[in-house]
């Protein structure tokens, strides 16, 4: 046995055995083959190819899937749809992978409690859609929606473009079903919007990455389906103009700002100019960019729109603007925020920081981490996009490939971001690749109590093992 | 040491001499005269007078008296405004309290960031006048808002009457610093909204009543102050009215509903024309009343309410209705709903269950209570009233004051409430009152969940011993 409790050699195949006679031969990959795709998320780390697949149907089975590799030692990584940006559905050495793919599909929809029942492994779109069918809205979006799962999204308190209006994940889930290490199945999935009674345990497992049980079912909060929406891009001198822009945004439209995306110049002539990836729908080099998606209001809300451009253009905040006066014309817009996620062949090697800070730094941060990069010869560019209303950024920064200069980069902006006591990670994650960084965001007295809880909840790490807490901490 | 861990005898004396001597003259009450008044709350429950009262001014001091109590073996009641109805706050017999009223405070309002930075023994109407004064709104809101604190709200996850538009307490909580049973601090006070670096430790104290850690500090999400706002009496034939009633406002009016308040006939009889606590707004018998408040919008929001008004009696949803003109209209008609927090005296004993379902069976839990009641020699009126958007029903209860009454009208409630799969408690917490229920809304792998993390970050059982899990468990 390993420092990390996880067995190896005959134990192992010991356990698959068992697992293969519980699960019977739809519930088990033990191929190559067949088990290839599921040792790797989106991250670009490369897992190892795990001992088995578990493909359960059932919380029951989940459970006997626990039981059993508690049993034999043997580390268990949950896989929702593999879109994660930081490894925590890589397999390591000598684990299974558990798929929630056939833990899936809609329970039920009740449109008097605005809630939707599902299993973890339905994806994000499908819920999505059953919500609209039901004429509400599921306010959590990502771009990855059609692959990854409901159960991901919870266990990585997902983010996304409708924070500002809606929360992260964790906001949206009023019931939650997860089996521990042990196989014993926690379960409260109620509807009730109110529940003080006794601690609130389904927030462990939100955002907890799978490392401390395993999502099987949610109650989810929908919302009122925004009949009618306006959106504008406007193009500004600075960060600090799109603070002004928001602050008035906040005062005239209040609860209705669906999005509030900024761009910064980098990014906008990458996607725009330097690359084919999406028509610049302003002329003129700006300092600044903006995404501004509201409700419509009673007044209508191109109206609204135009008339909120109209004043910042007077006061000077705003420098050109477009508003989008058609279906066609909203998706070209979202087209050029949209476009992050295809750089990846353009812009060559690079790692995807995904920078949290208190909304009002967020402009003088990414001008301190754009001084610094600026003295170093292993950077190769650098692109800034993000959620301005949530003081979140996603800063691309392109290198040679070498691990030298990913140490090296990583180390200068990590650094900083440490002295700007921000987040390692705002919405992606913490997985296995921020693993070794997640000191710098947080305590030791923090860390601690991270470690404590995990020993509590899963004494031998058998679950999610090196995701969140690394054994070398 | 009896069976909860607790010190007995000179052990308390001496641990009573150590804190004196740490915490200075200021710090510490010892005279029964001046430690009487914080053996209860206001849950009607009798605490025990304690040891000492302990007034800490720094989270280092906390972090001291933690220390010296784990090392003595003695219990520690932490205390806020003493306005719970759960006696939360109440004293067993042999601890100290530790009280935040030397802790209060505003340490910063960051208008760009949307926050305030607080000490946990601020008042919370202090905390709303602080937002207001720089043009935002903290949006918690509770009868109690003079006296109760920001921590005790914080360790209660308090409702209120702004839960539909905004959250419970715990949505609006973006930084919390805690010190665990051991005295360690753990502290995270940035104002990032998105922050995935690791477990969401703060969900642990929030709403956990001070059993898992005490808050010493909070940083609060603040929001847009609603530059003006409408308000409407309904009045309706029943519950299921209402239900329409609400389907149709989150249609036309999506999340600037700010209010959706309930109060059913018997409530409405018993403080407008039993008593005097209320003026009556409409005339006549209905079958359910409805307070709703909105935010204006650009087409002027009272012309917005008349016509969402005129469309629901044209479909015969709604029966009459009033509209309020004035400010001085507005205050009247709150003050048929607010009346509850004092009909105390002129509907003698009684039990004041605090009741969550889902928001879509609401009406027909309350008709089943009725049914059963209505065989109950014990009950001499029940009243009803409560949060008709979030499930959420305060059903009061009189009887004759004798404990066997008591008991047989909370088997029949509670018993109930367990068939239907409801919180025995939505939002006044658990406390010491209902610790004894609340196996009526969680399951055994619920509970020894609980137990664990309980036993992990208190092993010695100190943090307010006999709140939320009752040692008999």
């Amino acid at each position: 046995m390993d420092r990390n409790g996880i067995q190896e050699g005959s134990a192992q195949s010991d356990a698959v055995g068992e697992l293969a006679e519980m699960l019977g031969p739809r519930g088990i990959l033990t191929s190559p083959q067949d088990c290839a795709r599921y040792a790797s998320d989106q991250s670009g780390l490369s897992g190892v190819l795990p001992l088995a697949v578990l493909r359960p149907a059932t919380t029951e089975e989940v459970s006997h899937i626990l039981r059993i590799c508690s049993r034999h030692h043997v580390g268990v990584v949950p896989q929702g749809g593999r879109t994660g940006l930081s490894g925590g559905a890589c397999s390591p050495d000598g684990v299974v992978v558990l798929s929630t793919e056939r833990m899936s599909g809609i329970l039920e929809v009740d449109p008097e409690a605005m809630t939707l029942t599902t299993w973890a492994g339905t994806p994000l779109e499908t819920v999505q859609e059953a919500a609209r069918a039901a004429g509400l809205q599921y306010p959590v979006d990502i771009g990855a929606r059609g692959t990854a799962t409901i159960g991901g999204t919870i266990a990585t308190n997902a983010g996304g473009i409708r924070v500002l209006q809606h929360g992260m994940t964790r906001a949206s889930v009023l019931g939650l079903e997860a089996v521990l290490a042990d196989g014993s199945v926690v379960s409260r999935l109620g509807k009730t919007v109110k529940d003080n009674s006794g601690f609130d345990l389904k927030q462990l497992f939100i955002g907890s990455e799978g490392t401390l049980g395993i999502v099987t079912r949610a109650v989810l909060q929908l919302c009122r389906h925004a009949p009618q929406t306006a959106l504008a891009l406007f193009a500004l001198p600075d960060h600090a103009a799109a603070l002004k822009c928001l602050a008035a945004a906040r005062q005239r439209f209040g609860a209705r700002i669906m999005a509030f995306e900024g761009m910064w110049p980098d990014y906008w002539d990458f996607v725009c100019h330097e690359t084919s990836l999406a028509a610049a729908p302003v002329a003129g080099r700006h300092g600044f960019y903006l995404l501004i998606e509201i409700e419509a209001g009673s007044g209508g809300s191109e109206e609204e729109l135009e008339a909120f451009f109209a004043e910042l253009f007077e006061a000077e905040v705003v420098e050109d603007g477009v508003l989008a006066k058609s279906l066609g014309e909203m998706q070209a817009l979202w087209r050029v925020r949209e476009a992050v996620g295809e750089i990846d062949e353009d812009f060559g090697p690079h790692i995807n920081f995904d920078i949290g800070v208190s909304p009002s730094e967020l402009g003088r941060f990414c001008d301190a981490a754009d001084a610094l990069m600026a003295d170093m010869p292993e950077v190769r560019g650098a692109l800034k996009v993000g959620h301005v209303g949530d003081g979140n950024v996603h800063l691309i920064v392109a290198h040679d490939g070498s691990a030298v200069a990913e140490e090296r980069i990583e180390v200068v902006i990590y650094g900083l971001l440490r002295e700007w006591d921000g987040a390692v990670t705002a919405e992606h994650g913490i997985g296995r690749v921020k693993a070794r960084w997640i000191a710098h965001s947080r305590t030791p007295e923090e860390l601690a109590l991270m470690r404590r809880l995990k020993a509590q909840l899963d004494p031998l790490g058998l679950l999610n093992p090196g995701a969140v807490l690394s054994a070398a901490d």
